[in-house]
C-alpha cells in the first residue's frame, strides 16, 4: 500500500481525486491538507464524500506531510506549488503536481504568462508531462510528474497525432474550447454566481488564457514543429465536461492537392490510439455527456471544405485533472494503468 | 410624467424594475443610486439594459434623491430602507418600498425575525400591503406602499380566498415553496456558486425563513382567522420562477363531512379573481415557465384524500417584486393598473 | 462468478445498473436485451459505456435468457415484467424486478392504480420488498425481489423509523417530492423536451401518482399502522436526484403535550440507522447534489411549529433503482452488501 | 391598424412573435393557423400567452388567410412555405417568410442543401434579405421579405463590415457557433430530451448545416468577395441565445504587414453601426445572457496572434427570428423601426 497525501484538498479536482483514490486497491490516504485555519472534516468540505473517509483536513508543514506519506498529490496554486514540491522531493517523496509549475520548460515563458518568477526554475525541462498517451515511457517510475491542464489535455490528444503525421499544418491552428463551470474552480465569483452563469454562453480569456503556451510547447515538441495556436475558451452552463473544436489547415505532406479526407484522417487517429484504453476514436460526434464521470477522451475528425476539424471531449475534472493524476501515479509505481479508474 | 428614482439599483429586482419603467408611458427615470463608491454606468451594471438608458448610478444623499424625483422605488436592505423612507416621505416623495420594513404591523415581531429594532416603528400598521388583488382600495392614492415578499405573494394569492371562504382550515397549513436562484439575490455566495447550485435541489431556512410571519399576518388579517403556517422554501436550479404547493385541511364551513371537492374549490378561486387581469385560475397544473417574464400568477387547487392542495406560480422578480411595484405605482397615481406591464 | 442478464437494457436505470455490474467482482454480464428490432451495440445505446463492454443488445426469448444467465435484472414495463418473471422463476433463475409488479400485495389495488389485471397475482404478498434497511432478513437468499420505486425509497426511509417509534402520527402525512428529469424515463415526450423542462418547476401526477399505494402499504405494514399519505411529485430541471420533504403531525406516544423536538427526533433516526452504511443521518440539510452518483440516502428531521418535517435525498437512478438492485443482489447471493457500490 | 396572421403558430419563434405583436401599437392579430386537426386555444398551445389573446388556432385555407389579414407572418417549413407564399402574394397580401425558401438566390444551391426542388424558383434573387442593418433600403415598402436564419444573422452582422472594409480576408473564415436548444425547434426528439441535452455540449451538423450557403451568399454579395466559410454549430444546455466566435485571417488591405489591431477593428464596427439602435459594439465580451429576451446583437472583435476573432451574440428567437420579423414588418409599412420591440 502506498501512503498518499492530498495537499489543498478543498477544490473540485481534489474531491474527484479523493473519490478515485478511495477505490484504488494499492492506496491508503494518510493526510489531507488545507490552508484554512479551522480543520474541517472531509465530509463537511465535500458532502458527497461523507461517510467514505473519516478524516479531517489539517494545516500541516511540508515536513509533516513528507513524514506521513510516500506520494503527494499537490493541488496548490501555481508558484505556491513549486516551493512545496521541491521540498517534498528533497524529503524523498514522489509528487504529482496539479499546478502549472512544472509544465512549461522555459522560466521566461512561465514568468510572462503567470506573472511571477519561477521558484524552482532549475528543474524546468526535466519533469515529464503527464499525458501517458504521449509520454508513457518518461512517466514510468518518475518521481515528479507535471499533471497537464484540462484544455491542453483535450487539445493535444486531438491534434498531436495529426500534426506529427503531417496531416495538418502547424500554422493557423484555431482551438475553440468549451468548458463546464467546475473548470473555473470552487471560489464564488460574481460571474460564476448561478443567476449569472446559468443560461449564459460566455467566451473568456480571449487571447490571454494561460493554457496557450502549454498547448504550443507540447504540440511543437511532440511533433517537431512550431505552432502558434489561437485558443479561445468559453464558459458553458453545465457542471463538468470540456470539448474542443479545433480547426487546422491540411498539412504539407498530404496526398494530392486537397489533403486527406475524413476517412484517412480517422485512420491516423485510430492507428495512433489503437492500444490506448482511455481514448475512444469515434465516427460519430463527441459530446461532453458521453465522457462525464469517466477518464475517457472521445475524439473524431472531419474534413470540411479547406479545413480539418478535430473534436475531442473529456471530463475536465477526471481525464482533465484527477483521473490523469491517478493514471500517472499508476505509471510512477508500476501499477496497472487503470487501477482506481 | 412622473419623475422616478430607484435606490439600490444594482440588484436583480431593480434591473427588472428599470426594464418595466422604461416601457411605462407616464414615467421618466431621473436617478439611480448605489452605495458602491465608483459610479458605474447602468449598462455596465446590467448589460442587458445597455443602450436603453444612458445613465450612471450615483451615490446620492436622501435630500438629493428627494429633489430629483417624485416617486422613489426603494430597493435597499431592511432597516436601512426604513431610515431612508421616513426621510423621503417627510420630503413629500411617494415611496414603493421593496424591503420588509413596512410589511409587518408589529415592531416586536419585526425585531424577533429581523434581529434589529425597527427604525420607524410608529408607522407600522398604517402602511398598505402592496397586493392589489387583496387591498386595491387602500393602495389607490397611497403615499407609501409595502411591496410584498415574493413567497408571500404566491402563498397569499393561493390561500387567502379559500381561507376567507372557509373552504380550508387555518390550522395546520403547510406551504412547500420552490424558487429559482435569482430570489437569493445578486451577491456571490458559496452555496450559490454555479457548480454548487446547479443540478441541486436544496431546502433552506427550514422553520426560520422571514417570510413566515408575513404570510401569517396577511392571511390572518385578511381572512379574520389565526394561521400558524409551516413554510419550507427550496432552491431550484433555475434562474427565476417561484411555485408554492400548499397543503391545508378542509375548512369547518365545508358542505358535508368530507369538505369541498376540486370543482367547488376551483369555483371559489374563479369567482374571487374573476376581475383580476393578472391572476389566471387554471384547471391544469401551474409551472414556473408559464409565468416567467410576466406579471401573472397562475393558480389551481385539488382535493386529494384528506387535504386541499393549492398550487400557485409567479415570476419571483416580476409579480414577486418589480411587477407588483409597478402595479402599486399605477394604483398610487391613478394610472391604468397594467401600464408598463 | 454469477452470470447476469439485464432485460430492457436501453433505459437510464439499466445504464447505471450495467455500470455498477461492470465493477462488481462476482458478476459476469452474459446478456442484454431490448425489444427494438435492430440489435444495437451497447456503446451506441449508452455512449458513456462505450469501450467498457463489447456486447450487442439482443431480442432474446425468455428461454434463451434463462439459459444464458443465473440472475436476471428485469427492467421491463409493469405487467410485461410479471409475465416474464414468472417464467424465469420457473426456469430456476433468480430475479430482481425493477417494475412495480411485485411491490403491492393486493391484486385489486394493483389493478386500480395500474389499470391492468395482474398476470401473476398468486405470487403477490410473498415477494420481499427490496429495501434492505427495513427487510434485510427477508432479502437474504431470496429468489425474487421487488425493487422499490424511487419515491417510495426516499419517503419510506425517511418516515418509517419515526412512524414505528410513534414519534409521528400516521394521519395526515404529506409528502412533497421533487425529482430530476431522468426519473421520467428515456422516451422523448413533449413536456420533457429540453426547452420545456429546462427552467421549469412543474408539479405532476397530483393525487394520482402510482407510488402512493406503495408508500402507504410499506409504511403501514412496517409500522403496524394505517397511513393515507398525500403525495405530490414535482419535476425539477436537473438530471438526477430526488428529495422528499415530508410533513407529519407529532405522534401520540410523544413525550408531553408538544411532542418530540428536533434533537430527540434526530436521535431516533440515528439509532435506527446506526449500522446502515448507505444511510447518512445528518444535522444539516440534505440536498440532491450530495448524493448524486452514490447509493447514499441522506436524511434529517426538524420540529417546526406543529409539524415534524423529515427531509431525505437520494440519487433516483442509484439508491432509487440500480444501486438498490445491486444491494439486493448481494443479499440474495450472500456477497458483501456494498460489493459493486 | 394592420391586420396580421401567423401561419404555423405552434412553434417557439411564433410564440415570441405573437408576444411582440400583442405589444405593437399598429397591429391587430386576426388569425393564427396550425395544421393540427384539433383547433387548440392559443393559451393551451403557449401557456405563457394565456389571457393575452383569446383566440383559437385554426386550419385555414390560404384563401381564408388572405381574406382575414393584410400581412402574413409565415412560420411554415421550407418548401411548404414557398407554395403558400406565392398564393398569398397573388392575393395581394404582404408576407414575412420565416423559412429558408426565399433566402438563397440560386435554385440549384437550394435543391442541393434542402433536398427538394424550389416551388417558386422564379422569384429567387428578387426578394430582399431581411437584415435591416445591411439592406434597409430594399426592405422599405417591400411586399415579401426573407427573414434570415438565426446563425446567419449573428455571423453576418459580425463579419460583413470587416469583410467589406478589407480588414479580414474572405479566405479561410471559420465560424464556430453555439446555440440554446430552442433553436432546434419544438418537436420532441431523442437528443433533445432533457436528460440527454442537459449537461451536454454537443457539436452537430458538422460540415452539413444548411445555414452555410446562406452565410456565404450574403457575405459574398454584400462585400463583393467570395467566401467559403467553415461553419460548425454546437448545442448548448440553455433555452435561448446564440453566440458565434468567428476566426478570420487579416485582410489584404490592412495597414502594414501585420494587419489591423483590436482598436482599429473595433473602430470599423463602431463606425459601421453608429446609427443602428439594435447593434451594440462593445469593448467587453458578449455573452448570450446580455441579449436574451431582446432584439439586440452585441459584437466585439479582437486581434489575437495571426487571427482576427469576431464574437457576436443574439437571442435566436428574437433578433434571430421574431424580432427581426417585426423590424422588417415595420420597414415594410413605414412604422418606427423599433415599434413593438
Amino acid at each position: 500500500m502506498i501512503r498518499v497525501a492530498v495537499l489543498g484538498a478543498t477544490g473540485y479536482a481534489a474531491r474527484e481525486l479523493i473519490a478515485l483514490l478511495l477505490r484504488h486497491p494499492e492506496v491508503q490516504i494518510t493526510a489531507l491538507t488545507t490552508r484554512q485555519e479551522d480543520q474541517p472534516h472531509l465530509g463537511d468540505v465535500h458532502p458527497t464524500l461523507r461517510g467514505r473517509l473519516d478524516m479531517q483536513l489539517q494545516n500541516l508543514t511540508t515536513a509533516e506531510v513528507a513524514h506521513s506519506a510516500d506520494c503527494i498529490f499537490c493541488c496548490l496554486p501555481h508558484a505556491a506549488s513549486a516551493a512545496v514540491v521541491s521540498e517534498l522531493l528533497a524529503a524523498d517523496c514522489r509528487v504529482v503536481d496539479f499546478s502549472a509549475d512544472y509544465r512549461l520548460n522555459d522560466a521566461d515563458v512561465y514568468s510572462q504568462w503567470y506573472g511571477v518568477t519561477h521558484p524552482d526554475a532549475d528543474r524546468l525541462g526535466k519533469v515529464p508531462y503527464g499525458l501517458p498517451e504521449l509520454y508513457r515511457e518518461q512517466l514510468q517510475g518518475a518521481r515528479l510528474v507535471a499533471n497537464p491542464g484540462c484544455y491542453p489535455t483535450a487539445a493535444i490528444l486531438a491534434l498531436a497525432p495529426l500534426l506529427k503525421s503531417g496531416a495538418i499544418s502547424p500554422e493557423g491552428i484555431v482551438i475553440d474550447a468549451k468548458s463546464g463551470v467546475s473548470g473555473a474552480g470552487r471560489s464564488a465569483k460574481a460571474h460564476l454566481h448561478f443567476p449569472e452563469a446559468n443560461e449564459n454562453l460566455l467566451p473568456y480569456g480571449v487571447g490571454t488564457h494561460r493554457h496557450t503556451p502549454e498547448i504550443d510547447q507540447v504540440l511543437s515538441n511532440y511533433a517537431g514543429v512550431t505552432t502558434d495556436v489561437v485558443f479561445t475558451p468559453h464558459l458553458v452552463p453545465m457542471d463538468r465536461g470540456e470539448l474542443i473544436t479545433a480547426y487546422a489547415n491540411p498539412g504539407a505532406t498530404n496526398s494530392g492537392n486537397d489533403g486527406l479526407q475524413t476517412e484517412e484522417l480517422l485512420a491516423i487517429l485510430r492507428q495512433h490510439y489503437a492500444d490506448e484504453q482511455f481514448i475512444r476514436v469515434i465516427e460519430g460526434i463527441p459530446g461532453t455527456k458521453s465522457v462525464a464521470g469517466t477518464n475517457y477522451c472521445d475524439i473524431t475528425v472531419r474534413r470540411v471544405r479547406g479545413k480539418v476539424i478535430v473534436i475531442s471531449a473529456i471530463d475536465n475534472l477526471i481525464k482533465g485533472a484527477s483521473g490523469a493524476a491517478v493514471q500517472n501515479f499508476n505509471l510512477m509505481y508500476g501499477f496497472e494503468e487503470s487501477a482506481g479508474l
